[in-house]
């Protein structure tokens, strides 16, 4: 996808303004023709800031009529629902493409449900939730009243849209979308990081475990690049395993059989999708701590 | 069943002592026998020491005959493995008795292995595994020289025949048979114990988990009797989960949603049954920290 | 001293009871003769408060009185003042022996305020503080408006004559009047208690620094009795200093040359006298942690 | 000081090269010039081992000589003895213009005794040493048999070298001759840095502690710039302390009185002059760790 930048979007005729970018609202060219009479922009989130201030001054109808066109989550979980085990695996963009089957038709009676107390779609952003929390909040929403899922669902397209604008255009002021998930293993024994330890990511959803990232710790006992960046991160649960027996073993220290600690797992959750999540490990053949750091 | 006491057994004539403690090696009353020229012990230890010892002296096709005689292991999980699943799960006591299918044929591929190279039944004391332990014990010995092996299987003897000894007999000097583990929660956060947290324990075989025991903190941040005691530790791998996020979540502490920590989960290793772990765990929102404890 | 039991106070005529207790409130047997007419008491601690009620219901005058019978705590000083240094330090039962003189003077001018102000002597019960928490507490105190004053004044007698009173009578139902500091050391290098090391605790008063206890760790990583016990526990600040780098040298570990950790100093305060204090340290060569543990 | 390029001292004459950094090694231009035919040189550190090699290459009697013409560090130290006071603290760049009377009757005795063993001046890079440092290398060294001594020296004009090199030429392959000690402050009672807490940092010698420095954490919970960097690390012990009681009492948190945590003084040494120590605090107001981190 080409980048536009700021500055040319600054200069366009308005018809070419909303053409630049008035898909970023799902169907609502209007948007962007709205925000086109707020130019210029000094920084790319408050060309986003206007989008969205259009939003909110349209009238109650026009709203609900642009919600009402965002794509139906359940129609795509629906098709991949249909797919292989295998085809499922492969497809992990939405989080809803490796439902089990009691996901799934979890998933279906909530959609239902949604449509019949609201008459609209369920609005969620997808990349910022893993499949756990989008069942539990798909779960948690039907309880609102109308007037604030309503606004639950106007703040879903504000990140929705905060996504696909900071994809497509480039400029000063970028709004903050990325997250960033980090470890690094000292190994309190030695007094120095511990280097080429195995670790695994896994996303959890009920109870079964996606493995997300395998990494081997470098020299400074971190790993090369984050464990996670360059996107939102999911809120939802996660599992870390360090491989800290192996690593001690390596070492040749004399560790029980089997060791007191083999692999260790740190569990822990993100509700921050645009934050920094540092996940340290401390570790001693005999111990360890972790922290969220920074 | 009743227990005798050393002093007892130390006057009995040598008939009647044999036939008081004569099946604590199977099927051989003249290692009972043998020790009761010994006598008078002032240790049961001293008692077991003997009648180990008797065993150590007779002459190597008697040694054989008598490991000979032990009962196949194999059998035993056959007949289990026979069973419905919902028996399987009632009986534990061998730790035989849950094999996952993969497990159970793993089992009887080792038996059979074992049978051919050494001629001599498997034996274990099997109250001193888990099945996990069990099985990788059984590949492991398999690759032992005859003379090695030998001397392993003796050892287990050792095992076995302290565990019914101390089972029996009561005195001075009892062989220490019983381990313990225990754990403590300390709450960093307030600085005190943390009271009311709910703890599981699992043991893991294999992939699967199988949950040992529940128990609740007490004021002291401890649970009312050691998560396991009274009984050799299994030798095994094993995983504490500590519902951390429901007790801060009591104390109205504001926690992510969701909580970074939630359900903390802290898997190690038993490697010595007659050992002391304590395996404590101190905790804030954001952090914790484990070791080996005293 | 011989104590009485809690049984036998109960049977005695209204003198002997005033006579064998009398003096637990300073020049105030009145206290005790008014205590007399509740008898029987079921616990001790019933008995003092029982006589502090007497103390309370006293008319305003007598109370006052009763407060400025109390000794001044500046002549106790004022004479250790005077003492040598080596007097000084031999004599710590009120911890008003070692005052810098600097500290003296400064005690010498609060206590001058003090009367000024309140027009009696300041009564604290210093078995409960350090020489630096004297000090600041007169300093507070200073502060009081009259009633305040006078309710803190009447709190300190509570203190002390409980802490009399425990001394003197036995029974059901103790006051609880003691505390307890314990440490604990772990070898999270080894996985085991670190038996062996030397542990010094100290007091703070202002700058400097009395060493109060000496001691070994045990096997089990304990000390042999608490570092303090069997009395209140002087509010105030402390330091523990645990010789971790003769601990690991003694191991045979290599450690750098200075060892990163050597002498590692604790160091925490004490707010309740009456607590239970435990102030354990986990260490390695390369790293420490310490909490209040239970 | 001007700084010179590798690359211009790579063309000069020999008589040039000499004259600019004859001085390098004390009263020795003939060390320079040895290195002169050596060049080109790709790196400042070839450059200073060619020089390095040239000392070794010398006649017994010139390093003699060489090693002679050292400064006597006493002379220094003694006229500073005779400063007053203030002065004494103003001049540290030594570490030796601030020893207590005590040490400095250790230094010139030490000092006698070494000239009178080995009839050199004792040598030794003091800007990788705090004065502790320089007083146990003294006592230790006075130990070494000539042989032994003779090489400790040359070490040691080694590093003198080394630092005066890497002040004076500029260019690839720079000797590593800084060290860095860095902090960083985690609240784990709120899962964020510490941001604003103050830090001291203090320098160990003898019973006496000299301030290096104040620092506050910044919003990352570290200091601005590293506690010491752009220098070797002297050898030695130190001292952080973090107003723990301050930050958490900013933070609204009810802590006892006084608070079980206020000042927390991490005690650790220094080994490794050009190394890089890492000494982070994490804390809640009841607890505390550190480790050697990276």
């Amino acid at each position: 996808m080409t980048t536009l930048s700021l500055h040319d979007l600054n200069q366009l005729s308005t018809a070419a303004f909303a053409a630049a970018i008035g898909d970023v609202f799902e169907l609502a060219p209007w948007v962007a023709e709205a925000a086109a009479a707020k130019r210029p922009f000094g920084r790319v989130m408050d060309l986003h800031r206007a989008m969205m201030a259009a939003v909110h001054a349209a009238p109650r109808d026009v709203k609900i009529a642009f919600l009402g066109h965002h794509p139906d989550l359940a129609g795509k979980a629906a098709r991949v629902g249909a797919m292989t085990e295998d085809s499922r695996r492969e497809q992990t963009s939405a989080g809803l493409d490796s439902l089990s089957d009691e996901e799934y038709r979890r998933f279906l009676r909530l959609n239902g449900a949604y449509k019949a107390k609201f008459g609209l779609p369920f609005i969620i952003c997808v990349r910022r939730h893993t499949r756990d929390s989008i069942l539990s909040q798909f779960e948690r929403r039907l309880h609102n009243d109308p007037a604030r899922e309503f606004a639950a669902a106007l703040q879903e397209v504000f990140y929705i849209t905060r996504l696909r604008l900071a994809a497509k255009v480039a400029g000063e002021g970028m709004p903050a979308v990325n997250g960033r998930l980090s470890t690094h293993v000292l190994d309190t024994h030695a007094g120095r990081p511990a280097a080429g330890m195995a670790i695994e990511l896994y996303e959890l959803a009920g109870e079964r475990y996606f493995q997300l990232t395998i990494a081997i710790t470098n020299e400074d006992g971190r790993t090369g690049k984050p464990l996670m960046s360059g996107r939102p991160l999911p809120i939802g649960r996660y599992e870390l395993r360090f491989a800290v027996g192996d690593h001690f073993r390596s070492r040749g220290i004399e560790l029980g059989d089997p060791p007191f600690l083999d692999v260790v797992p740190l569990r822990f959750s993100i509700a921050e999708p645009e934050g920094h999540y540092h996940v340290p490990l401390l570790c001693t053949p005999w111990s360890y701590s972790t922290y969220r750091g920074s």
